[in-house]
């Protein structure tokens, strides 16, 4: 049984808090936020101890921390468990400084403790099955990817402004799957940036809709789409075309009912957002991080794959910035 | 070149005509109906003549007809087409009356002029591929068949008091699409119908919701649901479960285009009605009976096949009067 | 927090101990089976014990006690836990004799103790979705049902033999479907059934495959279909045809991912069985039982429903058996 | 009546000599052919005379002509058969060389003859389905384009080497559509190219994967996707994302059946190529270019619209080879 310290009682807080509690191996043991009263009632509802971060870390009963504090936090955080012998699990993006990320690599890489990024999409049901069959070859070369990825909603400009801009806080995601997907990082990156959903994210300094074309080594090529609104709700899409076909995973529903009527054939919509649509990856990425603990495995996701979706997040942000196709060796 | 008398110019005879005229193998010569002017303008518009149908039947230089008139005429004109040395076409069903279709069966057959009975949904590209796949065993042996078959709205009453009654002038279909996808005739028919969509068609003793369970002689099962109205259209389904797996065939859409808004993901509606659904069907039918004219070989669908969809049709109409199981045997 | 006691520990004991577990007011406190070590290792995993059916009934502080045992001891069962005080969750059937379930139910409402029967798929949330639309009228009057219900294989034919056949062990829940949604019970039962899947099954004196009709006292119409093998997996559908429209509840399917390749276009399956289906249903199933106790309101599936149900299957065996059509109210 | 001649007797004049003919308001009377005795087996399939180019061209009785000839000739059949007073409908695309185009603009516009460029797929009624909805605001302001088009297998490389290159020869399609969807054409263009599929294209100078960014002028962004091979046929899809919803133009599909098996849920695939899949836009086409004539309205696509496509595929060319983002003003 695994003893469990999670900074961060936040929204995404809660949802690891309860992974953590219904996975056989893993135990949450302490809480910590930095208001004090949400880590003392995520602590209650699961029978843990609300404390400091510092406490937590510091605390040799503990045996690994999951970090879902502000982005900000991420790479000290990560430095500080390391550094006292825990095994991390730290949400995405490793930090919005792609400098900052590469310090926090090279101190917690020598510290030779386990550290996994929570990409959790990876860990997807759908998604996880198209890179098995991707892997095995079902569609032959894979040669042209492609990603869609749009919110329901745009969040608060308050929450745009700290975010470090589309490309690192909601592309990332995005940037990792094409990671995941086509087996390597790409060279080259171009971003193209709008403001059209929100005029107020335009005045903040961000994009609100955005497609980017990764090039690889090899010729493929990969075209991701954001926006932060979809009317009809949270639409995560990955389609790849290869030699041999198709792979395409398409939207999860609300239900499978289907309505005909005089105004149309009329199915569910997508379900609505991350938690609804990932629940099921959340609990994956979990069991996935325990078994590695406990295995003394690699961790499927690693920092190493966090630097390197935050230096295509950095290259896109250049590219959209200076309108021209930027090499990822010119972040290096 | 087949030149080609057509009987009757209504909304059936507008489509044959067209599909006559499209054959590269046919002509269309002559056009009868019994409203004249009806007759002349399908001729004119087809370049041909409009003449009575006995002129069309006794003209020598007319290879075969179409006969698309009013049921209760379809014996009199097979036996007097087929006696006078013609191929002949006919709409579904061959007669309302299973006795007076079993005679024309005889009489007709005595001549050896070929005869096919025009059940247009067998050459249907969907439903076809479905038989197809059947055949060729793509799942297995067949065990259990269901038909959904449901008009977007129903007739005039006045049509319903002479339309010999649900089962025989709209589950008609269905029969003989049991009989083509299961290969042989059932053995026993058991049959529920109600009039809950119109009051009007209860009063005037028929049925516009029904269905019907066909048994077969080693145990297979067929059901067929019909009803007069679908708010959304034309509803023409058809699906098999075998051993090894599932075919359906579903309905045609009106276009690929889907729309997802914050009231649901919306499709196109079937395709409206027979003429929408079915046109390549009949263009496919009316090939078939070129095909087979010109290289003297068996019509697809024959009167044997008509008379046999018939028979089912009375057996459920009285199945569902006395509310018993009906044995095909006892109508013989 | 209630203290719930399982009776039986078998496959959908085990089911239901981890729904009692992961609900945030009910608690599972002991559990038995007629294999005591099966009992044994279910309450440890649980933090139970493991102690006799009648110590489980007859302890004070248990407050429920959810029936998983075989069918014969339902009855049996149900009426010695509320005659101790205990509300009751049972599996379906309540009994493989309508009379024996019929003096259950007199006995059991004599003590006014809440008895809700596990209908699970009621609380599928595609089919209560269904439902609610229906309730709602967004298809206007309800008019013809049809339920599609196949097991991915048939059980042992040792399973078959004490199952009380396919009409009571698996239609019952088609059955109760159709009084969920079109909300009465059927006036008359048409059943054709019929051993084509397995012979032994036949020989055992079932069916494996079958079709019903039920009728209403309105003239709708509502059709059943069952298989015990579906060679693709778990087939559960319904699907409703109303004066403005259809609703359907089209299968789960066990990701989303689709391939195109020269073969086809090809997507998941359906989700295996009962356990992947109804894992959702099951815990909702759950939830609304202890709801019910704690605001002493009745349970949404009550033992008159389980009555109900059976009365259909017992009418559809006689149908099948006699082969003609059976009203409800001889069987009373 | 309109008399038509036709210039090109090859693949995708056979095509529009089917719709001329089918037309109720037009006649084919002339064709033409670089090889002789293909304008002669079409010109007699149809009741029509094999001619030349020129005296088609001069010929007072013919009303229209329809180029179909090599795209280096299409510039000076369009001047020619404008300057005899024809009006012309002239397959895409207007010529491989953008200032060959608008010269012939000038000079074609000069005569006040109505030409219409054979932008086919504007006429698909998905498409235009989806170009109506748009159209009537369904979901709000349009944002995001994104076009996926595969062909189902490469041309031969003799082929690819006079085709002007993918952007000019089969881009153009999609750079097209974008202008129909988005209502103008793009300030910017960035493209990247590249020859995975088969290296005798990447030897001949060619690229046959590619992926373009289009920007507009308030900053909607759309994004195309083009490869020379899909294994599963031709893939033609188009979806719009708005401020309100998402439209989406699917594929087509060779039929409705669905079979589900132990291997999975196959459905067909899409219709093969272009003739299968755009008949009917073919022939819807032709009416729209012959009611333009007969009411003497602006035809649907005009010259202006093959010269603004041919600037995108320019503009891409250049992008892809100089990789970097090319305005459109560059071009003029």
């Amino acid at each position: 049984m695994l003893n469990i310290g999670l900074l961060g009682a936040g929204r995404i807080g809660i949802v690891h808090a309860r992974a953590i509690t219904a996975h056989p191996a893993s135990r949450l043991v302490a809480v910590s936020d930095i208001v004090e009263e949400n880590a003392a009632k995520l602590a209650t509802e699961h029978g843990a101890e609300a404390r400091s971060s510092q406490a937590i870390i510091s605390d040799p009963a503990i045996d690994a921390v999951l970090v879902a504090t502000s982005t900000d936090t991420h790479s000290d955080l990560i430095e500080a468990a390391t550094a006292a012998g825990k095994a991390v699990l730290c949400e995405k993006p490793v930090d919005l400084s792609l400098e900052r990320a590469r310090s926090c690599q090279a101190v917690a890489g020598a510290t030779g403790q386990p550290v996994m990024i929570g990409f959790n999409r990876r860990f997807d049901p759908n998604f996880s099955a198209l890179k098995a069959a991707v892997d095995t070859g079902e569609i032959g070369k894979p040669e042209l990817l492609s990603i869609t990825s749009f919110d329901p909603a745009p969040p608060p400009v308050e929450y745009i402004k700290v975010s470090g801009g589309l490309f690192r806080d909601m592309m990332i995601h995005d940037f990792d799957m094409a990671n995941f997907i086509m087996g390597e990082a790409p060279v080259s990156v171009f971003a193209i940036g709008s403001s059209i959903v929100d005029p107020e994210i335009g005045k903040a300094g961000d994009v609100d809709t955005a497609a980017v074309t990764l090039t690889y080594s090899d010729g493929r090529i990969a075209v991701i789409k954001n926006s932060r609104r979809a009317a009809y709700g949270y639409d995560q899409r990955v389609e790849i075309l290869g030699s041999e076909g198709l792979l395409q995973a398409q939207n999860m529903l609300e239900n499978t009912v289907v309505k005909s009527t005089a105004a149309g054939v009329i199915g569910a919509k997508p379900t609505y957002f991350f938690l609804e649509r990932y629940m099921a990856a959340y609990e994956a990425e979990w069991a996935s991080f325990v078994d590695a603990i406990t295995h003394e495995t690699a961790p499927p996701v690693t920092l190493d794959d966090g630097v390197a979706a935050l230096a295509i997040a950095e290259a896109a942000d250049l590219s959209a910035k200076k309108r021209r196709l930027v090499a990822i060796t010119e972040l290096f």
